[in-house]
């Protein structure tokens, strides 16, 4: 779909980051104009809802510095070079919960803010985990800190927006609709 | 909560837009190392489902420039400053589809992007929709198309990746979740 096509007349990179890299790009609109868009490429990234045999679902506590203050997520990271989201997932999870799985059902995709950057997010689901017998460590950056909660406790954490965070609200939400829980 | 708070040594403006600021800041980790966060501010955003008395979902189609391609998501803008989120969520839903109304029901808010930039979306809805008598013009470089979809017709749009947006999949599992539709 290519409805209101922007075409773009001149590109600026502005900044080429670890994470982020934003450009700035001319555009003539439908109408004839001209307009500027600002633009965030973004590796994109996957999250994984793991599911306990005793139906609780591991989240991950962690200092967003955006925000700064913590929230609890479901674990997720950045897609790597040539990874397959489902491996992104496996490996997310066992880094960050000290789970694995072999089964994992795909949920959704979606952008998470297509008015200004490319992130796409992809969600996965398991309810086979395993406990690893060694503990993989993860990035060197990150610290998180795991919770296994209830759907029920999951809900409450949501009303007191300790979980505010779009993966995981929709993580929840699913869990809503199906019958697993 | 400031769990395994990130203390800022310095802060780098990169660059500062319509939309996004792009600041580089480098931080002290738990662990006593450093490291570096790409943090993008963004005004935060607002939006809205609109649900017409026949029970249609009203969406916009519009060309995202970030993705090079069109998405069908529920009407949403950026807040203006000191402007209230449900003021937001009238005046998108005014300007982009033709329709007002004065009672809107608080469905969520979340961080869009919690690793690396901090908008925040909050989501409305309202089944007491009127028809404006006259049509307010939006923001000049923004063209978009209305479709009334049912939710049945806009799952069908998700499993096409023509709806494939956080808050607009988030808004539809909502719907699925009522009993309102």
């Amino acid at each position: 779909m290519r409805k209101f096509e922007e075409k773009t007349i001149r590109s600026e990179k502005i900044y080429d980051g670890k994470v982020v890299h934003l450009q700035v790009d001319d555009v003539t609109l439908p109408n004839g104009k001209t307009s500027k868009r600002e633009i965030i490429k973004h590796p994109g990234a996957v999250a994984i809802i793991p599911i306990t045999k005793d139906k609780k679902i591991i989240f991950v506590e962690q200092y967003r510095k955006p925000l700064e203050k913590s929230l609890v997520e479901i674990p997720a990271g950045k897609l790597e070079p040539g990874e397959k989201p489902e491996a992104t997932a496996v490996r997310e999870l066992e880094e960050e919960t000290g789970y694995t799985t072999n089964e994992l059902e795909f949920v959704a995709s979606f952008y998470t803010s297509p008015g200004f950057a490319d992130e796409l997010m992809y969600i996965y689901v398991s309810n086979k985990l395993e406990e690893l017998k060694e503990k993989i460590d993860g990035d060197e950056d990150e610290f998180v800190e795991i919770l296994e909660l209830t759907l029920e406790e999951a809900q409450q954490y949501v009303k007191e927006n300790r979980i505010q965070d779009a993966k995981t609200n929709y993580a929840i939400l699913y869990l809503q609709t199906l019958e697993m829980m």
